[in-house]
């Protein structure tokens, strides 16, 4: 109590309010995608990551979610730097669209530097953003804040963390990370520099939680560089191999085992060309010469020298492992001999997807090798060993899990108590949530608007609530729409009302149903005695009296729209 | 060749085209759910279970998905009988539709003639249903068809194979099955009975492909029981558990931990009350008495005193468990202290909705354990040793795998192969696909009508691909309703046309969008000189004109439906 009484006069001795540590967390906690935090302290404030989520089954027509940043909005001004921990869309993703709006210095990696110009460039962003290409180890300042990138192991090269010295203390942002001591063409996980910081203890470790459920270690890449060396070289024939366009080390690994078994290897789909490309350019992709050969050339080399990389490890519908999968593609036709592997895992909701072309590639009469068979994927996030293993290192003061939903967040709080952080310290944020850092403790102090801000079509944040909900509606029994011609000059209705439906029942064979309905309609308008009809009187009966009349025929609850026409 | 025309002349002798065993699969043959298929020999057809599948993502607005059963209808005269070999959904889910289209007798063993009789009451079929139980073991006759039900292992009591004797040879259906050494309160997969059929050499398996992608061995139920007993025994506060309400044997292995721990019971949820009460009734289900209490009554009782068995393993948002989840159950909150158990595995497609449940316990501070922490479920078909198990002992001359999507039934087929089953005898079939079978050999031989039928209110078969799409495209982007007002004097328009929407744009804010778009109908109706306007011209000119209008302006593509009204 002391101590406490003691803290907060000397706060206000300082000038009230100033001196104060904040952690903004816009996007990535209580679900999966769409990293974002801003970290502030007095008149600087910084953005780690600026990453998209793919829309959940329930955001009918969504193209992509992004984080909200009306509180970045309004605090402009204070906004120093917008800092990337790696190239992958969910730290990426939303940039074009954050970008214009905070139009600060974008500090990453170099390839993650490459990765974000490709984005840039498609949005014709790239000649106004100002890229500040940093070496892990390097040290630059930002206001108040002196930052540090460490690398770390993830499924995309040139990841990192974050070391932030502040006023108050030493911030560790853990980015995506697993533990590798094997890793294939990148770093290793640069623990040893974690723990210099842990040895004057940090103030705050900030760490990934997507894997907390798994308990132990995440296997090597190594693993499935042995995997799909076995699998090319005992292959009869062609083998086509997918995987993330991003995932080079996984790219290097099948060109590596092409090369041993005299294969060439053949790219399909336009992400994954691109991608290779850009890594070859920079250095993180090698290949021995003419090792490479086009698409339109496979048709006249032996099965038994051919390696086929493509894209469409998530089902994707236009890429080109699914084309080929539905006899879609314009070059490549499954023949028997041919083996697929599926060298990634579905990520959650895409499951029936690629399920559906493993399906379908089965019945071209290809063998397909995926997860469940072999081991051809490990993922890039560390399991419960790995996360004790950085707790432990770095010995934070204050913990708070991020990335993950909140059983995730929930899972990892418990295991930083279990290693003896203790359980006052340990915070389990969601995206808003501000959790405010000062000499005197750590608290939750109020909350920003979160949340998600919908891409459709070409707009931003058009698409709402509302919106979202007439499509769930629409979705599930269709629509029936009620046209009601009134008389203006007596509001009396003319004529029999007409009824057009769509996505509720057959056109054909239900003229009886629409026939009564019709007379549903008429019915319900027609004891108002003389008065005119008024149209919010017309819309509410309408759609009151139809309602019930098709849910009683057919147990469906289509969306009811009257059209008043006056004549 | 000589044995080939020998035996074509042989069946002509017979009278041509008789002497022919039919395999016809109309459900659960590609696809996970609705398994059905019919047997035939001469006159005689019998079908084999008539299960229901949850629709799938795309499928919007769909209760419930059942087999096309127009080949049986069109052979009514012939169908001789329904047997089902367990009592889950997807086996007897579509009795109430099918029974009313085929009133045969119905075949069972006694706890799956309980689960049958609960659903044809529902439906208020139950009076006109001829059920005949039998025992695993006991031999009944149908038509040419001599049959006998054995036991086998799966995740709910009493399940069954299928031995049938045609004057071919001896088909063998394994139902759903997994190899248990050591069952909770049933009977073992009885192995025993099948060596003596394999002694002789069976003509054909149709064996379970479900988790043919798992190596080794299904563990067997007694492993949740040890993990039941010490989470229950351990935990300081209440303990929630819920799991699927069919799944008796688990049922009973929370009872069995909670009288060791002197902790009453407490059911929530209508469907697993119900099938304890008729577990209870039949003997499946067995407690001490007074081991039940009332949910009112658990407010009464001290924390470490209750275990309560809930609904809700899939997230099912109208559960028990889902309620407690999100605040708004009766009787239940969740208080600092409580377990929570999730005695399940999500069913493909419900992913979503267990986790956001999990996340949602765990935000009321409850310490949930589930699968990937614990191992608090084990799944009831059996994985590839058993498969191979069960090939070895049928020795069948011919192999199809059922009960799967095209990847199982694949990889079911070269396991079979892998065993020495020649491969022109593994037929990989689909739904609607015929087996042949007569003393020459066994081929494909055509196709029916098979796939989905779907039930959407209290409609069967009125949900096609037409409004499937419509509710797709309504989903996607929303609609735009265009009204125009045409003269029938003379065919002109009258006024401007009207533009209302639903799902496309917000109702606010887009004024300007929606005039311009009523311009753009204007100009598109203009240049037809003095000529009448026809409504399909106007049909054709709208859409053309205002798709790529709102496209050009929004980047999404609302379905528009033009609606002419002659005043």
């Amino acid at each position: 109590m002391y101590r406490e009484i003691l803290g907060k006069a000397k706060s206000k001795l300082k000038g009230g309010g100033g001196d104060k540590l904040k952690l903004i967390p816009l996007g990535g906690l209580g679900e999966i995608g769409k990293n974002m935090m801003a970290l502030e302290y007095d008149s600087d404030i910084i953005v780690i990551d600026t990453g998209l989520m793919f829309p959940e089954e329930e955001m009918l027509g969504v193209d992509l979610v992004i984080p909200n940043i009306t509180y970045l909005k309004q605090n402009k001004d204070r906004v120093r730097a917008i800092i990337i921990t790696h190239g992958h869309e969910d730290h990426t993703g939303a940039l074009p669209y954050i970008f214009p709006e905070l139009p600060v210095p974008i500090y990453a990696t170099r390839l993650t530097q490459g990765f974000i110009s490709v984005k840039l460039k498609e949005h014709r962003l790239l000649n106004r953003a100002r890229q500040k290409s940093i070496q892990p180890g390097e040290k630059f300042s930002i206001g108040k804040f002196k930052i540090e990138f460490f690398s770390v192991c993830h499924s995309i090269p040139d990841s990192a963390g974050l070391i932030i010295d502040t006023p108050l203390g030493t911030v560790v942002h853990s980015g995506d990370f697993k533990l590798d001591y094997t890793p294939v063409g990148g770093r290793v996980s640069d623990f040893s520099r974690l723990a210099l910081v842990g040895e004057k203890g940090a103030l705050l470790l900030l760490s990934d939680s997507t894997y907390v459920e798994i308990p132990g270690y995440t296997p090597s890449e190594q693993v499935v560089g042995k995997a799909l060396e076995r699998i090319i070289g005992e292959a009869p024939g062609r083998v086509i191999v997918t995987t993330f366009a991003s995932l080079i080390s996984r790219i290097q690994q099948v060109i590596d085992a092409a090369a041993k078994h005299g294969r060439r290897v053949c790219i399909a789909g336009r992400s994954m060309e691109e991608t290779a490309r850009m890594a070859q350019d920079l250095g993180y992709l090698k290949a021995p010469p003419g090792m490479f050969c086009r698409l339109e050339e496979v048709h006249s080399m032996p099965p038994s020298g051919v390696v086929i990389l493509t894209t469409g490890s998530q089902g994707e519908p236009t890429s080109a492992l699914v084309r080929i999968a539905n006899l879609d593609h314009r070059h490549i036709r499954i023949v028997p001999g041919d083996t697929v592997v599926i060298s990634a895992t579905a990520i959650p909701g895409n499951e029936g997807l690629v399920n559906r072309t493993i399906d379908n590639l089965f019945r071209q009469g290809a063998n397909v090798v995926y997860d469940r068979l072999s081991q051809v994927h490990v993922h890039g996030h560390g399991s419960q060993e790995e996360l004790k293993l950085l707790i432990s290192l770095v010995k934070p003061k204050y913990f708070v899990p991020i990335h993950g939903e909140y059983r995730h967040l929930s899972l990892h709080g418990a295991l930083a108590r279990s290693l003896g952080v203790p359980a006052e310290n340990v915070f389990v944020l969601e995206d808003g949530h501000i959790l405010e850092i000062d000499r005197d403790g750590a608290r939750s102090a109020g909350k920003v608007d979160a949340g998600n801000v919908y891409v459709d079509g070409l707009s931003v944040g058009a698409v709402s609530g509302v919106i979202l909900r007439d499509r769930q509606l629409l979705a599930k029994d269709g629509m029936v729409l009620a046209v009601i011609a009134i008389d203006k000059s007596n509001g009396s209705m003319v004529g029999i009302p007409d009824l057009v439906s769509r996505g509720f029942v057959e056109a054909g064979g239900t003229e009886a149903l629409m026939e009564k309905g019709r007379q549903v309609v008429v019915k319900s308008l027609d004891h108002t005695g003389n008065k005119p009809l008024e149209v919010s009187f017309i819309h509410n009966k309408v759609k009151e009296s139809l309602g019930k009349f098709f849910h009683q025929e057919t147990g469906r609850r289509p969306l009811i729209l009257p059209v008043v026409v006056e004549v």
